[in-house]
């Protein structure tokens, strides 16, 4: 049976507050560069306080990849935990323009928490150093599972870092068997090495079981399967799904898919903002995958909307993806 | 006596919601193109609900001036209302970062309105049509002016906009005379040539009474004094204030002092979104004036801080503007 929609997303819905900053502001506040640090409301203030001006652009690593499949004209829909206040509205506002559709309940205006954001920092050499506040994100539980929708969907899109709490993990695997009992497929994003090393037995347990399709880059597929080199650590996973994806930087991606690797180079880009690079790669290679396209395909459409998502502030694409594909001969 | 201040602005605080859009979205919605409408609640729903997702930057006309000036390193302060909701903090946070002192009192979480804030659609054209929401920032009031800030700065700098309320009006006149009696000078920009349209008497008796510098551009001035032709109005302008500086577009700027008129032309840009250049034109303008440069020099320096920010989305500078002006050697 056909369904309605070709990719349901779940992930912390956020608000990005981006700014530049110099390598010396990282040293002295703390702040690791390239990776994805949780802080509490006193951090956030500390940060926030001392970072420059910014440009708030709707965010959240699944949201990105669901904006970017919507915008190609694929039917999509996003599940996660916004505020009804002004940052929630602007982003059920944003992907919804974007052409996804977003029926999360909103957590009520009386709620002690806002809605979550990530200060994002990047840095003179494009690389973005995130700071995030969940907020309300947090809130995710398995009531927000609409079975009809998990029913209804190809594929499944889940975000790693949901695996920070307790009663979103238990969401994800509501989540999966439902869509998977209705004959649809699970993917999943490492999203962070850090993550990985803090959920390394739940994340396990969830792949091999239920999961078709991963997506991971380098450092985190290392911190996932271990393995003398990439190479290797490619190949470890790839026993526990159908297929796994990992975006490789400069290098492209490498597709792991029935006993064989794929390499997928890029073409060279401006880097000017890192945010959004694996989230955009995910969206053009689930939009590939729903229009039909070969692994290698995907990789490429992958490819081109990751290095346009880099070549700009901010985590969703500026330019149309359609228009990038048809260029591309994609 | 020297003043701690340079400049001290008064406006609409305002966050802007920049997005892109088609001409047709535009008469489809009946926006009047390159010019910007007051909006009521329900008008700001139904243009948000229809247009694409946005990129939140903080705005406002003098508000934009004010940080221009302040990131060259020069003492300003700014005056203008918000709510202490999140994009009155969003937007204060960012003003502070940017250099200047803003420390209006916050309207209270408890009122009705929310912090204003300017849907600024971008046509494919880089033109710019706004449709404003004033909110909070409607509330400034006689009671917002602090005496001894008025006492203290060289230049106070008026945002037309505000004539469109007659408690801001009142508030104008009061800080003008406070700083005039003081020994500081006032400069006023007229923002726009249908306010100048809904309120020519009141400018012109606020003008011609208390103002020693005037900016504006070629609709403005024609507006707001008729003539044949630009240099017509200009003239005619000229005999009420001691400078009338008018930018024209592409042509750079013209600008009338003891009888005659200077024309400083611009360089070529590439237009991407106009937001911004009037207001950033003045920052450069007032830097090269609190540091001493001649009103030629002033001209060059507004002409390269407003083409600087027309050459990138939203109307704060996105490169330092110390390094633009050093850069050209002035």
């Amino acid at each position: 049976m056909n369904k309605s929609y070709k990719v349901v997303g779940i992930g912390n819905a956020i608000v990005d507050v981006l700014a530049k900053c110099s390598d010396e502001f990282l040293s002295a506040k703390g702040i690791e560069k390239g990776i994805m640090q949780l802080i509490d409301t006193s951090r956030a203030n500390e940060i926030y306080t001392a970072m420059n001006a910014g440009v708030e652009i709707s965010g959240g690593s699944a949201a990105n990849t669901i904006a970017g499949i919507a915008s190609v004209g694929i039917k999509t829909a996003f599940i996660g935990k916004v505020k009804d206040d002004q940052l929630g509205r602007i982003f059920a506002h944003d992907i919804r323009a974007q052409g996804a559709d977003f029926d999360t309940p909103m957590v009520s205006i009386d709620s002690v928490d806002e809605t979550g954001r990530s200060m994002i920092l990047v840095s003179p050499d494009g690389e973005r150093s995130m700071s995030t506040y969940l907020g309300v994100a947090n809130q995710l539980g398995v009531s927000d599972i609409d079975p009809k929708l998990m029913a209804d969907t190809d594929w499944l899109y889940l975000e790693g870092y949901l695996f920070d709490r307790p009663e979103s993990q238990a969401a994800f695997i509501r989540a999966v068997e439902l869509c998977n009992e209705a004959g649809g497929q699970s993917s999943i994003s490492l999203s962070d090495p850090f993550c990985v090393d803090r959920h390394r037995d739940a994340f396990h347990d969830l792949i091999a079981n239920h999961i078709n399709m991963l997506f991971c880059n380098e450092h985190e597929v290392l911190a996932m399967y271990g393995g003398e080199n990439l190479q290797d650590s490619i190949i470890n996973g790839a026993k526990y799904v159908d297929t796994l994806v990992c975006t490789a930087g400069a290098n492209g991606a490498y597709i792991a898919n029935k006993g064989k690797i794929i390499h997928v180079p890029s073409n060279p880009v401006n880097l000017v903002d890192a945010t959004g690079a694996g989230d955009l790669f995910a969206a053009g290679f689930l939009a590939g995958l729903s229009q039909g396209k070969s692994l290698e395909i995907c990789g490429k459409m992958g490819n081109i909307s990751a290095g346009e998502v880099i070549s700009s502030m901010g985590a969703r694409p500026q330019t149309s993806l359609q228009d990038l594909f048809e260029i591309n001969k994609l």
